[in-house]
């Protein structure tokens, strides 16, 4: 049996990991530059310094395998509710198929909880089908379509 | 000619009025509870005391008509881009079709680009099929699907 993955906030050192993981995707291929850390290092910064953000990294044998982000928003909908959302998910590609993706997003419901969240949401490409499937597997309803712009 | 109405950060005051907006609306009606503010007023300051929020109304001849939230969510994917989000749009009923919604988009757009942001982000339920063509028509592209989960 492998070990299981440790969830924790990620630190400075992290950052080289999570942009292989971020960098090894279909989507995320063509839209990172890691040749220059110093954005990614300076976005790192910002993260680690806003209390409403949570960097996390995934790790097992010492080795960083997951990650993803947990934003909480304050709001006035739904009762003055505080949603958690939760973006930049990713398993590597060796580690798929045993349970991380699920201990990911359970560690993260909990820690909504924990914050007293009235909900949990995130948006997915609509190409990633096998992620879709996924989310609904865990009780996640399909309700709303994701709009992007970009301001390039 | 009817008065242009005008963006302003929401102050406390202005709460009855945003959560009036929040209410009249085939999907807010059965999830908020007006009889009670303090847990909306609760979030008006969690909302006003953060830094990376920014909860808007827009008003025209004095009277709040409009109102809508901007999140600004740091992150390492795309080059480490800060990304705007946009929640809780609502125009009055009243006030719709004369352009009212799309002054109030055009000004979100110029807040994120002003704030550096690479993209502006919303999510719309399904169900709001006219919302959509009109996000449509700005130059949103509908790529994602928007899950979430009650916590309960």
């Amino acid at each position: 049996m492998p070990e299981r993955v440790t969830f924790t906030p990620a630190r400075a050192e992290d950052v080289p990991a999570i942009l292989a993981l971020l960098t090894d995707d279909p989507l995320g291929a063509g839209r990172e530059h890691g040749d220059d850390l110093a954005p990614y290092l300076a976005a790192f910064e910002a993260i680690d310094g806003d209390p409403g953000e949570l960097l996390m990294v995934g790790r097992r044998d010492g080795r960083v395998v997951a990650t993803f982000q947990l934003s909480f928003v304050p709001g006035l909908s739904r009762g003055g509710a505080t949603r958690a959302q939760i973006e930049a998910v990713r398993v590597h590609a060796d580690e798929r198929g045993d349970g991380v993706g699920a201990d990911l997003m359970a560690w993260a419901e909990q820690e909504a909880r924990r914050r007293g969240c009235a909900l949990l949401q995130l948006t997915s490409d609509a190409s990633r089908q096998d992620a879709h499937r996924f989310y609904e597997r865990l009780g996640y309803a399909p309700s709303h379509v994701g709009f992007k712009k970009l301001l390039g």
